[in-house]
């Protein structure tokens, strides 16, 4: 184990937000970080465990608005060029659609040495604490995450849902609470049965977490019966089944 | 935080491999354990620091064979039944392609208690520890994670390799040394360009980690030029040539 070393910036995955989530190594550098930067993803009990002398809010600014990831690299640059010991602690795992893989890029272009500290991801922590196992043998021999949220600067459709559609891999599906009425019609046409198990894991790992457990034809509508809303994460597949055979005998199922 | 119960089984995840990514509540439970039940995948350093009074290798049998799940499903219930406070240790995180599904299902079917506590899954963990994240907004809106070495009980092709061919979507596969010679030529002829960034990251989070990056056309020349041996996790897609970018700059890298 490498004690935390001045200078350095360490790209950390919180985990789902449950603080027993947390890995052992996440854990020591987050009692070792000079500072600690983090937008609101890694929850509020992770974030409350830091003192707030050590932690700095990266994802709004005083006006309210969202930070540029521009200002997230600068300020990761500007506090290792400080001789800080720097976390940048990020929700899940950091390379998950947590846009991760641009702040090491940032750095690595600054010439700030960093690490990587994997997290528990969501994409499959979530289900899990659900009842849900995203793979199994007798249902899916593949699992795709993808997110429902896309990059607004991106060609739409870049995610081809219709693709998706036909194979039996389970979806996991991130940030795609909002945009569930877009790409859900598009797995139906593509060929996904209307009756296909999907389940809502909402503020998973979160004190107030809560599953709710549908088919893909009736989503949208539970979506907004039960005013499902981010974060959350979707699985839709077979698997998503799973849970109420299993729910009596899990502890807190 | 709950303690740990007994007639209680304990799904919990190992990580990768290195102690320091295992999860706080994994640790906690290692330590108040009556029993743990592990097979090699956590890898020595994680087996070696639990008691070898505590800990029962369900892996192998005696006789050198592989244990049936039959008799790992056996055993955590018998177990439980008598009332121990029992861990079933996985590699990385216990519902991706680690039978985990099957196990819960086992316990609930017999009405022992249990508790999933989700892991940091390999799938990501050891491509972020070559300095490669498996989605990147600039290259891959989606990652699917398969296995390369399928049940045998199942019709062959139950993955459909030209189906995954035809995606951007960054391809992780675990447990596929072995067959690379089949199921590489189906990617390609299925349309991924023989160009396309592979990467072998064999031993991922142990002492002994090696990462090696090459195209998928040379990927089965590669693996036996440089006898690339399980456990090994394999990336295709764009994303695998990040790691030569940022490399001199990552700590461990």
């Amino acid at each position: 184990m490498t004690a935390i070393e001045a200078g350095v910036v360490y790209l950390v995955g919180a985990g789902p937000g449950d603080p027993g989530l947390l890995t052992v190594r996440a854990t020591q550098l987050l009692e070792a970080a000079d500072i600690v930067l983090h937008d609101k993803l890694p929850g509020e009990e992770i974030i409350a465990g830091i003192p707030a002398a050590r932690r700095e809010d990266v994802g709004k600014r005083a006006g309210g608005e969202w930070t540029p990831q521009e200002y997230t690299n600068h300020r990761m640059i500007e506090l290792a060029r400080a001789g800080k010991a720097v976390v940048r602690l990020k929700g899940g795992d950091p390379f998950v659609f947590g846009r991760g893989g641009e702040e090491m890029e940032a750095l690595a272009a600054a010439e700030v040495p960093f690490e990587v500290i994997p997290g528990v991801s969501s994409a499959v922590a979530a289900p899990a604490l659900a009842g849900i196992p995203v793979t199994h043998r007798d249902h899916a021999s593949a699992v795709t995450v993808v997110t429902g949220h896309e990059d607004p600067t991106k060609p739409s459709g870049s995610v081809d849902w219709q693709h998706l559609a036909r194979t039996d891999a389970t979806l996991v599906i991130l940030m795609g609470v909002g945009k569930l009425d877009e790409y859900a019609p598009l797995l139906l046409t593509g060929g996904r049965p209307g009756s296909t198990p999907t389940a809502f894991i909402e503020r998973a790992g979160w004190p107030e977490m809560r599953v709710i457990t549908t088919t893909l034809e009736d989503a949208v509508a539970i979506r907004d019966a039960e005013s499902i809303s981010p974060p959350a994460v979707i699985v839709i597949g077979s698997v998503a089944a799973i849970r109420s055979a299993v729910q009596r005998w899990g502890i807190r199922l």
